[in-house]
């Protein structure tokens, strides 16, 4: 019993997509309706006939959250389907803005991209960050830099990827070095998007890059990256599949940015229970029908679980309870840095909800103790040990992670 | 009552993807069974964590109609993601064989592989047809080639693509044109697959071009490709997204052609409900694991969904159903093509089921007109009408849709 309530709320979620707890009687709800059963049972074609309750799923549910300035959305089924639509759109909106408003697409751009040739299918980029992951199709894993694992013998295009900042810890000691080294990454990034071999369309990011080992930045670093895409007319698209819906202590992790104007495009899935992009610039609209589109474009079925898990979010102020312990979670996990110093290294994620992280020696072994203590955490990057409990952990659970931690470490 | 009877059974079904009708009982008690609600509730990343009733949904669901030779399967959420999943298993399968078994990755492919470089992210092509459709991710869309608005401004990768046969109708009458052309297209696979700059990993293709204007291919032709991909050591991958799950007469498109040995890769979506690949060389599993991989590989709520699928199909025994009809059908249509000769040329998809069409001078007004009349039907191609109905369309059904396509011709 007491292992799964802990499996429950503090486990790794299902690689950190389960928002709201097993068997939640909301979503429960949610997966007896009437219009749950018509969405599984006759599957539209939601581009062509959305079904009657189909606004109301979104309007109640996806677009109740839409981050500031993005009040539009696009759905899709996967972060790395969420991503790819995002990477399209920037592309669509690049080549637009090139060829000038309303100029017709030429006979020879038309024959050649059924060809795969210039100039209908353009050399064109987006850039990612070293270690991020942002998905594995083919556009998405070419964005993609954490492991080889996920990218050898796959074809990719030829991209460029950017230092992401590696901050030294404790934070405060080491202001001075940390601000270097985010003006390096963004110099860097803007060289690239200025030297780059073909135009650099759009440029996508993580708030903290997760899979690649919870590297985080700080907000005067990500000002720095939308000032550098403005200038330069490069598409920002945010990727909040594992920052989004909450875990961060806001709805958004890139909400902790107080960004001067908003990103183009926020992508999203995980908790969400399904995926898409939100936009807020309606020339990221194309500008014919069916140049953004397949067959399904999504699953009304999951949109009306997303429905339902933002109705628990904001009913039972999931993401405020997140941030609150996050910060009793963190001092919890100072004292364990402080009694293993060389076991609990750069520990990170302060006043960033439940969304921390540490290095330690063998992470595989510890999270393999953790597992024979009844907890179920995860790793990443090379060196790390990562937290993603779901929204509902709160303040009772932490002793019990905290002790389980404390014996798994002490027998290291 | 009328309208809404016909537009259940023969309508375009939701871009062909509905399989048994709105509302199918069978699928609505699957809705809402118990394994239903917690898969939903409690969505699961298959790939490390999945339910206890996942194997019994796929051993009595889809393995049960797995096509012959391919008994294994993978689960995705589309055909885009279904055909991208079989690309990245050709490619790791290319490279296993050129690097030898057992052979460990050099530090060079690893760290080449994540700055997008050779030789960790190698050079290799799929080889597709012109006028083929196969999604629309990155990879996907580099072979699709059916219209410029699926693909134009989105960069591709620099992959061949062979001529389709045009064949001639009526197809006795032009027997020895049409194996010349077959031929001709065969020598240019064949020419292609040795002469491209890089290896060609894979072949793509549809049993019918379906998006790219429903056009067919004998079994000769098909069994011409299998022969030059095992010469050649490339990956023969079918996609089945429109033509599998009946509506050719035979459960799975490729079951026309008796093959010698059975395709490498059976990728399937749409009428699933769900999608995936199928294939049965157990070296098409990577050699390592979480090299095919995501988050949630599939959804097991829309493989429930099409269990049901499965059951209702093989207990209303829906494909014989549908080439029982389908030849009803087809006569009707040759009546009315003699009738009017101008307006209903090449009737293609004699002995495929309900899967027929025809060129005509102006399909969209055509389709139009038929709307008027309440029967929704698609285009295809530049200049064609298909026919896509449910498999529930039966011989009753046949005299409306006549009598509609009379009408709307004869006003024409």
């Amino acid at each position: 019993m007491l292992i799964s309530w802990l499996t429950a709320s503090i486990s790794y979620s299902q690689i950190a997509s389960i928002p709201v707890g097993y068997n939640n009687p909301t979503l429960t709800k949610a997966a007896q309706s009437r219009e749950m059963i018509s969405a599984l049972v006759n599957r539209p074609a939601l581009g062509n006939f959305p079904s009657s309750h189909w606004h109301d799923s979104l309007k109640n549910g996806l677009l109740k959250v839409a981050p500031e300035g993005c009040d539009k959305i696009f759905t899709a089924q996967s972060g790395s389907e969420a991503n790819e639509l995002a990477f399209k759109a920037a592309f669509m909106l690049y080549r637009r803005k090139q060829r000038g408003e309303g100029v017709e697409w030429s006979d020879h751009e038309v024959s050649s991209c059924l060809n795969n040739a210039k100039p209908g299918s353009p050399e064109l980029a987006i850039l990612s960050f070293a270690n991020s992951f942002h998905g594995r199709g083919f556009g998405s894993l070419s964005a993609t830099r954490s492991k080889a694992v996920h990218k050898l013998d796959i074809p990719s295009f030829n991209w460029p990827q950017a230092p992401f900042p590696a901050l030294k810890y404790p934070l405060d000691k080491f202001a001075a070095e940390n601000a270097a080294e985010e003006k390096r990454c963004l110099d860097k990034v803007e060289e690239l998007i200025t030297t780059w071999q073909f135009p650099v369309a759009g440029l996508i990011v993580e708030p903290i890059q997760s899979e690649g080992g919870d590297n985080h930045a700080s907000p005067a670093f990500f000002q720095g990256l939308r000032d550098i895409t403005q200038k330069h007319n490069v598409t920002m698209i945010v990727d909040e599949v594992q920052t989004g819906f909450g875990a961060t202590g806001k709805f958004w992790g890139h909400q902790h940015w107080n960004l001067t104007s908003p990103p183009d495009i926020v992508t999203f899935s995980k908790k969400a229970q399904t995926a898409g992009y939100y936009f807020g610039n309606p020339r990221l609209v194309p500008d014919k029908a069916y140049r953004q589109f397949n067959t399904w474009i999504g699953d009304p079925a999951r949109v009306l679980m997303s429905k339902a898990v933002v109705e628990e979010i904001l009913a039972r102020d999931l993401v405020s309870q997140t941030a609150r312990v996050g910060v009793a979670l963190y001092s919890e996990l100072e004292r364990l840095a402080t009694k293993y110093p060389q076991l609990v290294r750069n520990l990170r994620g302060k006043g960033q909800g439940t969304y921390i992280a540490f290095d330690t020696t063998d992470p595989a072994s510890l999270v393999k103790k953790m597992k024979s203590l009844g907890v179920n955490i995860g790793t990443c990057g090379t060196q790390t040990v990562r937290l993603r409990p779901m929204l509902i952990f709160e303040e009772a659970h932490i002793p019990f992670l905290i002790s389980a931690l404390d014996k798994a470490l002490g027998s290291a």
